[in-house]
């Protein structure tokens, strides 16, 4: 089954060149079977790329694939890594972050080659984004019954990777570690947060170097995160004032289910389909504000070779199918080392093969990051104002919450801040390591919608630093 | 006093010629000394402008300026005529909705000329744009405790405006007639309806021929618009759970007036007072998303004639610097025959001289909509959901209380209406007169933040049609 990816012929000392020349000191090596020698249509850039599976159970044969983007400019070297998980459960987060939101490059309008985004998170960090669990993007298994899996597995494959990672990049070990991720990753960021934080207390050798932890409009306690998708179409004007009241009236989200049906009353149930209907299906739930793409004629031109995309405000909103076209052209998974098995199905944004809990969704998340905050690991929870998937007012609430059973103090009394001289959303901090911050006309993607805000909080994140309260950091 | 205003010389002949051959029927005759012969800075353009002053009273010397952009482009002549009042109260009609917001031009970068609006609502309408009351732009009056008004004496001094701007338009005496503002015109536009409804029920001549009130973001009824402001901070993440909460608790809004201090309890207007603290000074409470622009940068950059300005999301934040300095150009001033008694003070957006009543902003102004639509003219209450000044969330409870109390049925569910192929909003009907909807990504000044579907809701109110229900309404 693993035979194709060998493919392409070896050729690292030649590869390995230029990056001596750049005065990489590579004493601890880097896996040369990994290293992307370009991509399809990319630009030419300063940083490496990496890309490959590790094999997280060999005799089933599960192994995830990931992407790696060193630090892009000076001092790369001595730069933190950060993990990036996308959610779902079932997304790919190569294809998310790592390629329509965080990552160094975006699909370029023809579904044909790559842009340079010049907000990526590797100004800052090293990126490594990895296909989680097995099932999602290219990520596998050759035992058909994993992918019945749910949130403790994942979070042990996450763990056996990350080990089996350091391996194959073993100068990466003594680095700074951030764990982040988005909207489900509100599950696995914390659970494997914990996994990693219960390894240091039993290992005797490496232990991870865990700095700190960034969630984006995470799934965190499903009965108030789902109770505030209507809060938040209500006050959105999405629905009418009679539909907001019939759901406030006839539903108990606490008995909700992540699953369909949702253990909800049929007149809750009714009201929620009205809603839902209301809403209708040309909004962009996870950002209301955004203009959709019309996927038929996307994909017809992009079949014709066009290049046309459409635009809004600042975005461009069929990043999405080109991203699609480009994933599945062959010499792209060939130049990404990526479906080594040959998978029956396309590269898809979410997974269609992946059988995951229902009932994980139901775990409450906050025992976890309180865990964390308990093990001094600073832990961000941000939001993108524009989401009605897992809007702020859930969130917001959930981290007072969560700081007021803990006992932490307010540190940051809830605030605007700012990035280039502009409102870039608010903030508050309790006990000097629990942060909540919205960012400002962001999605759930936040670093889709806005790249630039998303950039700046994650270098403030990244220096351990509060989010600035005046228009001129610099001199603030 | 009115000395200056004649200075330019009038040369009548010359300038209607150019109409003749345009093939303009002038049987009726026009105000030759109030045609505007081109604004400095401005780009050609196929229809006639309009501007100077109809005195309302002329013992006291009290007078007030109006601009009229005629209908652009095809059978201009049988199109209707749209009168728009900016609110405040003392806000400029002219500064706002004429040059910054629906009429034919937006100022220039640099201050000093005018570029094309090409979504003006002049494509669908004559547009008819009054400084009201005197006190307000460049009307005024000799008697300065004038200036000490409120809502009746400005609708009945736009009452005799009308009737007299009738007479130097004979023309647009039979021209279907709209009626439409923003904001505290959402005092105005009703009660001037009103008051000419009555005139219509006395004359024995003329009347006036009302075909619709349409009225964006407008102050209704004072105890629930100004609740709705803070259920807007909250909803939108501006300010925390705590402040919205202690708001909650602490505020009966049924005892707020408009005059500051606003008659509330002491832990109300604390709760208030945080409330504006935590939203902070850089956000622009009209446009919660919207960029501001750095006045002091502007204007310095105006002076010194650089052609600098500031853009967020597609419109120009520093617009407001750029119209300041426009108007006051004396050239700008002559070519409108404005400011004919040399006012001692600078056009501003907002009146510093005016002294409006400040109870007069708790007159409900429901029964007077009621009024109207029992008149058989349709309502239209529209709402950028953007604004935090006049928040949607009051304007809808209100227009559907409106509705139970006067027992109209929904014509129209609460939906999505679509302008080119995206959600431009969401819309509800009760009884086929009136109608709310919101404007997605639209500001308080909706016309500003979202031009083009702000002229697609236009063109449907005055067509008299319903906004639409699918993505492509031409075949839909």
């Amino acid at each position: 089954m693993a035979g194709s990816w060998r493919r392409t012929p070896l050729t690292a000392a030649a590869a390995a060149l230029p990056w001596l020349l750049l005065g990489c000191v590579c004493a601890l090596g880097y896996p040369e079977s990994d290293l992307v020698r370009g991509l399809p249509g990319q630009p030419p850039v300063a940083f490496r790329q990496f890309a490959g599976y590790v094999d997280v159970d060999e005799r089933a044969g599960r192994s995830l694939f990931y992407y790696l983007a060193e630090a892009d400019g000076a001092a790369a070297a001595s730069k933190p890594l950060t993990l990036w998980l996308n959610g779902g459960p079932g997304c790919s987060s190569v294809g998310g972050g790592a390629f329509t939101e965080l990552g160094p490059f975006y699909p370029r309008g023809d579904g044909r080659g790559l842009r340079i985004n010049d907000k990526s998170w590797n100004k800052v960090s090293n990126l490594l984004f990895v296909e989680s669990p097995a099932g999602v993007g290219w990520s596998y298994s050759n035992t058909s019954s994993d992918y019945k899996t749910g949130d403790e597995r994942t979070a042990s494959d996450m763990h056996i990777f990350l080990l089996k990672w350091y391996e194959k990049f073993p100068e990466y070990k003594s680095r700074d570690l951030f764990l982040t991720g988005e909207s489900y990753a509100g599950h696995y960021i914390p659970q494997l947060t914990n996994v990693l934080i219960s390894h240091n207390k039993e290992s005797k050798g490496f232990k991870f170097n865990i700095k700190g932890v960034a969630i984006g409009n995470p799934l965190l306690k499903l009965d108030r995160d789902i109770a505030s998708i209507y809060e938040y179409f209500w006050s959105h004007g999405m629905i009418s004032d009679e539909v907001g009241l019939a759901i406030t009236n006839a539903c108990d989200f606490e008995d909700y289910t992540f699953s369909s049906p949702h253990n909800e009353s049929q007149s809750c149930n009714d009201a929620i389909a009205e809603a839902n209907k209301v809403v209708g299906d040309y909004v962009n739930n996870y950002d209301v504000l955004l203009d959709v793409c019309y996927p038929s004629i996307v994909m017809q031109e992009l079949r014709l070779r066009k290049y046309v995309t459409k635009i809004s405000m600042g975005v461009d909103i069929c990043m999405s199918y080109e991203r699609f076209f480009y994933f599945n052209l062959p010499e792209v998974q060939q130049a990404l080392h990526a479906n080594r098995t040959r998978l029956p199905y396309k590269w898809s944004m979410c997974s269609a093969v992946l059988n995951y809990s229902d009932t994980d969704g139901n775990i409450n998340i906050l025992p976890l990051l309180q865990r964390i905050i308990e093990h001094n690991i600073p832990v961000w929870v941000f939001s993108g104002d524009q989401d009605s998937v897992v809007p702020l007012l859930g969130s917001r609430t959930l981290v007072r919450e969560l700081a007021h059973d803990m006992g932490l103090g307010v540190t940051v009394p809830y605030r605007a801040w700012f990035h280039n001289d502009q409102v870039a959303g608010w903030v508050t901090e309790y006990g000097k390591l629990l942060t909540f911050a919205t960012v400002r006309g962001a999605a759930h993607m936040v670093p889709f919608a806005q790249p630039d805000r998303a950039l700046g909080l994650f270098r403030w994140f990244v220096d351990g630093q509060r989010l600035p309260n005046t228009t001129n950091p610099s001199t603030g």
